[in-house]
């Protein structure tokens, strides 16, 4: 790969190496060739397991030096030459498709098996002899995710990797654990850097959001006990959330929750993304319900509060949405108010900039068009696409919840009327009807939500 | 598999299920049915992540009320229905040799993998989701284990699970933790229970064993924290001791440590059998020892004081490590003292009786034949033959320790004097010479001994 | 005090120093007078704070090592040498007589109490810097209790350790926990070594009161961890029970708590004598019935199986009990069936020996006279007597439970034969009653009892 | 005391109660009777020991939601209506002068104590039964330092009290805990507002704090898990420090703790007021040497760089000290450096504003006097008077260091110029001379200083 690619390569990864060694040095020729001795040594476990283990831990720490050409170069050496041997992979897959349907099928299907596993695994696996062996490989995957695009010599690696880690980090091991503002500060620090989707602008906002109406769960791994893999934000209330700033106003009184009947779960963030492919956020979600019902046990409705990361990216690129969501009656009357042309180029314009929202009169007369919208995107998908635009959504969809409503003016930030002109949706968690809602998305691609939701898109049909 | 063909395996295996369930069922042919659908459900997903893993809980819990049979059922079940599909593999194994040598490849591999992997894995692995998942796992391999041995339909299924388990169980993951006296009675019951080399009589006697003098350390996994996966049980002393009774004699004063220059570890133990294949006692001993160097920085000599489980069995098929070890002059003055005939056949009949044992004299004067044939047993191995015949030493010796010295009437015990005429062995570890000793056992087959020990083998062959 | 005052505490006491020293060493003159130094430097505070306190740690280790007469000696010496100066006290307590209705009076009193506060607090709570301070303090008393009985002189020293005493372990500082098999063996071990009413026999019998359908909760000191000062032994049962040989069967299947509806708390143990007159007791069971309604909520009655330790020996000092208890019309029975004199005096022979338990026949003509004997033991103090007989009525009575039945043949084991001729009793703690009890027998002296086990003493009185 | 004592006083307390209940309510006459009729049923013991501490658990309650006045009203009640009783003190002091030199000496002595010893530690006790029972104790102590200040009937109340705290929290009972950025936020929370010495000013200064070339410890009691008693903060270096605003650069890089030869104690803060009068700061130090010889055995110095706090107000009551310290030559160079008058007055104005440090070389002409007015205020208490003027110094000194070295332009922050005209000292902790320096301190009254320190004091003495 040249220095370009892996430039580029590291603009997309945000740099895992640029943390791990202060002065990253190259890998020259020298140097590489020492390194695929000692991976052979490796490989072949010269000196009995335990001296094996200590020169992969050596091989792990010289890595972490590495600039970013040198790990890939680093990389790509285990990809191609610690692959299995296509030779023996030819004579154990003929000896198979010979045996099948003899009892002797079972063994051969064992030893093609083995004949495709590859030292590959055994050294990555030996890394796991540092001193934070699991997190090192969880951040060797990011690297090997953003080389794996220009280089694809790295799949089978690639895969394997991901292989182990989805093993090791399988649901049964993960421990959900409450975080509090008892919680380390170490890992309290973490949330900060990693909420992804409502920013946590200070320590002040974030003692906020553990406070006696919030609840906080994430999902951590026995090996990284300070590290969420994956974390919950969630509210107590007595109504159906519609707008994110009230939610998290550092001044607003705290709620009592002897009231409570409602919990938002208004922020989900992945931490990893050297788990790429491993999932648990389904399993978060159901463990943290179960979690709120034994402490609350009058809870009745558990929603989100949800952005729509995509909808004006899906948008721009949907001219026939314009169309369907600003209907004549609503172009004129808002062109009246915003002096602008009465056509979509004219609400393009309008909404490019965010000084509508202060126009109240304005803001009223979007509501309608905005919210059609935000229909047509979430719901358009049912109409035949394959998949569903939003990721947001095919997330708790998959998980089985229901769109439930749909808010304008829900999230004013910025990034908020960047990305969705301010809206922003509940998916709601109905347990009952959680599997149904699965196995009809999966056999019929069939999208449950609310009938006011669905009316929405359905006057938009009915045009 | 036939019912006598269970009960023979069930026999071998002491048996899991029993345990288990008290009132076993057996598994009718409708019962076969529905677990089939129920299996396909799972492999396929339906209803979602978290919906098939409650669905692959409750398989799991059928399982453990099943009796023998029914459970070899259910297991075949997986083993020949969700395996991979031929074909698919076929297809793929073409691509993949087609692709030899292009970019290609790495994709053509990866995918190759995909086809072979079955949804046997994914089965096994959902039953994580039961209480306690990973002990059910290890059980079931128990099971499977068993099974196998009469049904090779099993074969590739044990291997995946096997496969899994070595990922779970990397040495990585596992936690080094002292054993003491202030360890929960819960976990000490199981050493009670699980200790395989020198039988625990008593809470007395294992109070003795983890007095101020002794040590004792487990590997734990973090999911299974009550249960040891393997122990070893340590003696602090001033001297290579050569005598387990005097070792574990609980009314002998406690050795004050201070003085203490050597860690004997006299006791070994595996617990879980359904980890066979999956390795880490080599790791336990080398992190040991680093403990108690930190601990007691002034010991010098680390050794065991181990069993030679096999000798009389070996001897017993092997008529010249009679005559090597019994030369004239030794049948002579036996033969006078014991009054027996001056031949094998006599020492054959005198050693039968541990009463010899009693005799002084006779006991002296056997001391260098028996102390000749033990040398023998361990060494001779070198001189050609491709595998250890002990156990024990294949451990040790693949670890890097030397056979250090025998001990005559170092274990009266009945079983000592019935396995190995009361022999023991030092295995001594020293730290510098570990890798080299591993090396050469690898590459030439030789195995680290004293001169003394040597010497005792020497003689044999220079007669 | 002599040697044989020293030898007869001792064999009361059940000595402390025994186990603190191997080799426990007489204290001479010399030494003596080092000491008294010493306890001067501490007293005074010399080289500081820090320095007292280590010297007073140096003067606690030469304590543990000395003989019974050496520590009577030394606790004498801080016992008279360090006590307050009577001149002060009485200038202090001028000055408050004085002052008494002046604003002045408050500082005047503090003063006097100043003046009352000796050196010999401050040396006993420095002891505290020894390994295990508390322990040792509890440990020290216990020596007191025991010298203190023949030596009046350490009067004051025991009520100002006795004092601190109760300070550090005011039940607000204690830690209920619960005991189960999971617990340290050396905790477990404690329980084996402490429990007071019903021996534990074997690790086998303790297992067997952790079982599932048992609880077992103790309170803790945070600075004696591994030390229960008090534990309970509880059975969840659907009945009152009625035979603590059948509540401690090891054989005999284990209750399915989910249809518990009794909390049988058989058996309750002090375990440190150090802390007489501190109590702690009473708020023991009202946090274990607060932990059990958490936990099995359709508990719904708390009641004991009690011994009646000192029934025979009240009885036998009562002539005028065997009256009331054996009415003609039983004495005639028995002494048919016996063949024994129909009077007092045959009775108490028959008594004498545990045989009459094995006849059928007769032991049902004695449950009547035994019960209403113990109504009679249990009762009488209400008529005019100041205090109640028996230790454990005077402990749960004092807390507010009542009476509620006798049970006869209910601890058939020699210690129940003999102290109380196998009756237990059963004590019932009903929440709502619990106040009203107390207050009615701190005012009124009367004891709450139901009406069957009054009745069998109304019997008495209306003959 | 009237309602406006009763305001002076919460000027100057920081106001306890105003955190503990947001609208505190008055006590009027009713109320008090109420009060009065409950303490008594408390002291009395009514409905058993469990009744009482719920009683005066509900007492507690009501007490956090009064005002200032009725806090005060609430505790005079316990002061002087549940004291002793006078005439049987007068009676028991009697009969134990009597029996002086008496073997009833000692019971007699233990009988006035008792006398003596009054219901309110009694019932101070109880509250502890409330949550947090000894948190609110702690709080209630506060309370109780501001009103005795007006109010004369609390102070034997208030010594009470100070003595159970005195036993409670006797250092055998703290816990030495390292405080790190692991730690519970909200007990680094606590760090930040309790820090007295140099302000925390954010998250992020606390972190610089707690990083690997720090180290931070406090004491804890097992009852206040979440709140340290009291902390200090120290820096690891190779020279004794100098400047604290150095040593609290965030972006300074971190020092390589392998050549650390030095631990600086930059910062000692007590936190709790109401703990005043119970020591425990002197075996902090002594604990954190012992932990820090442990953690890093190549430490040779522990030293202090701490503040002058009162240099500056000593100094203006002292005018003999400026004399001394600006001897004419010194006149004369600064009034021509700074343009003012060469007298006393001259220089009181120029240093009143901070900004004479801005000019270096007035800056340099102002060292010599700055620094000998420091060594003149630290060691002329050992010229005849009684106490040193210096608390920092007090505490310091009274643990045994010596006054190590004085530096100019140390603490440049506002605060350190206001105080110490930027002065501070190091207090050098040599753990061989501590018991002599102590020892010396307490019979002669003579301060421990290096040499060149004295010299600056020497200089004024012989001017």
């Amino acid at each position: 790969m040249s220095q370009s690619l892996v430039a580029r390569s590291l603009k997309k990864m945000q740099g895992l190496w640029i943390k791990s060694s202060q002065h990253p040095r190259p890998l020259d020729a020298a140097a590489l060739q020492k390194i695929r001795e000692q991976l052979r040594e490796c490989a072949r476990g010269a000196g009995g397991e335990v001296s094996a283990r200590q020169r992969a831990r050596r091989l792990g720490e010289s890595y972490l030096k590495l600039d970013a050409a040198g790990r890939c170069a680093f990389l790509r050496l285990i990809a191609t030459e610690f692959g299995p041997d296509p030779a023996k992979v030819a004579a154990a897959h003929a000896h198979y498709q010979d045996v099948l349907g003899t009892p002797e099928q079972w063994n051969a299907e064992a030893r093609l098996w083995s004949a495709l596993r590859s030292p590959r695994t055994r050294i990555l696996t030996q890394f796991n002899a540092l001193p934070q062996g699991v997190r090192f490989l969880v951040d060797l995957r990011v690297d090997l995710l953003c080389f794996v695009q220009e280089d694809p010599e790295l799949a089978s690696l690639d895969r394997e990797l991901e292989h182990s880690l989805a093993i090791w980090f399988d649901v049964g091991f993960l421990e959900l654990r409450r975080i509090t503002w008892h919680s380390p500060a170490a890992l309290l620090e973490k949330l900060i850097q990693y909420e992804a989707v409502h920013t946590i602008h200070s320590w002040t906002d974030l003692k906020n959001r553990l406070d006696s109406d919030r609840r906080c769960y994430g999902f951590f791994h026995p090996r990284m006990p300070d590290e969420p893999l994956i974390f919950v934000e969630v509210a107590l209330t007595d109504h159906l959330a519609d707008n994110v700033q009230t939610l998290l106003d550092e001044h607003a009184p705290v709620f009592d929750t002897r009231s409570a009947d409602t919990a938002i779960f208004y922020s989900i963030s992945n931490t990893q993304h050297g788990l790429r492919g491993v999932s648990f956020g389904n399993f978060l979600l159901k463990r943290v319900i179960e979690d709120l019902q034994r402490d609350f046990p009058q809870l009745k409705h558990f929603s989100t509060l949800s952005p729509l990361p995509l909808l004006r990216r899906w948008a721009d690129k949907t001219p026939e949405a314009w169309q369907q969501a600003f209907q004549p009656a609503n172009l004129a009357r808002i062109s009246k108010l915003a002096q602008c042309p009465p056509d979509v180029a004219g609400m393009q314009a309008l909404l490019a900039d965010p000084i509508w929202m202060t126009n109240t009169r304005l803001s009223r007369a979007l509501q309608t068009p905005l919210t059609r919208m935000a229909a047509h995107y979430l719901l358009s998908a049912s109409a035949g696409e394959k998949r569903l635009h939003d990721p947001v959504a095919r997330f708790h969809l998959g998980n089985g919840a229901r769109v439930e409503r749909l808010n304008f003016l829900a999230d004013t930030s910025a990034k908020g009327l960047q990305q969705s002109f301010g809206m922003m949706v509940n998916y709601l968690y109905k347990p009952d009807d959680i599997e149904e809602n699965v196995e009809r998305l999966l056999s019929t691609g069939k999208i449950a939500a609310s009938s006011s939701v669905r009316m929405f898109n359905a006057e938009d049909k009915g045009r």
